[in-house]
């Protein structure tokens, strides 16, 4: 089975509880940037950032960005991978809400955690909508010292 | 000279006065659903559509969305590429706003329209940050009925 949010996404209730309920959360820290995992990352984090006021940063696969890079490669179950930043994407001790729409494995987000610290971003919380916990994720990013907050989670079947 | 709106997006003033304008425009008008293109659409797309109260729907590269997909094929300056929706992601007669960061040269934007009518669904306006004139989009879209909207022009240099 394959978690989704494309059908929340296109109910205008259920994208707005999800995002409301980000804000709420997130409203009270000090965040300095939103980053956001393409390509479902950058859908939930434009929104949270827009509704918080702060400014949006892509985080994108090999190649996918016009300016100077910094890149962090990482494995994958079946090869390898590389996520780029620009290299003036944020300011050294900046705080960053790193944001995708669903953390599997954790991989990609644990890589994209690495890359953002590569250039002195802080982590303040790794934020998802929806964690598959049997896969492993979230541990791997809390082994790696990061907090991970999921709106949902969906047990294996 | 590549045109690009990271620099924008970061920038908390400029992301949300770019989103504000945007919203301002679009919500005296009946729209139903936003439909963002793969990736940057995504960004700008999302932001509108939680602001306007609306749900979004992606547009994507050929191969990345999890259901049953309509896909619409396009000719490229170099090669040719496949945009797809998910079938049930818009239903007959919606208003669609339709969503990017940039037009150029219309081939993308002119795809996704084609898509978005061949499953019933009524294109409201092709919106996006920035329109490099020069390159033909506009019109190309105009020529095929479309209402066309950018915040800003840059003319060749």
């Amino acid at each position: 089975m394959f978690r989704d949010i494309t059908t929340l996404l296109k109910d205008p209730v259920g994208f707005r509880i999800t995002i409301t309920e980000l804000v709420n959360r997130y409203s009270g820290m000090k965040i300095d940037l939103i980053a956001g995992i393409e390509a479902r990352g950058f859908i939930v984090g434009s929104a949270l950032a827009y509704q918080l006021g702060l400014g949006f940063v892509p985080i994108r696969k090999k190649g996918k960005l016009p300016a100077e890079t910094v890149g962090h490669d990482y494995e994958l179950e079946y090869g390898a991978d590389r996520l780029e930043m620009h290299i003036d994407a944020i300011s050294k001790g900046d705080r960053i809400l790193l944001v995708d729409d669903l953390i599997a494995t954790g991989g990609t987000a644990g890589a994209a955690c690495k890359l953002i610290e590569s250039i002195g971003g802080k982590i303040v919380e790794c934020c998802f909508v929806i964690d598959l916990p049997d896969l492993g994720g979230r541990s791997r990013l809390e082994k790696q010292g990061h907090k991970v907050f999921a709106l949902c989670e969906f047990e294996g079947d």
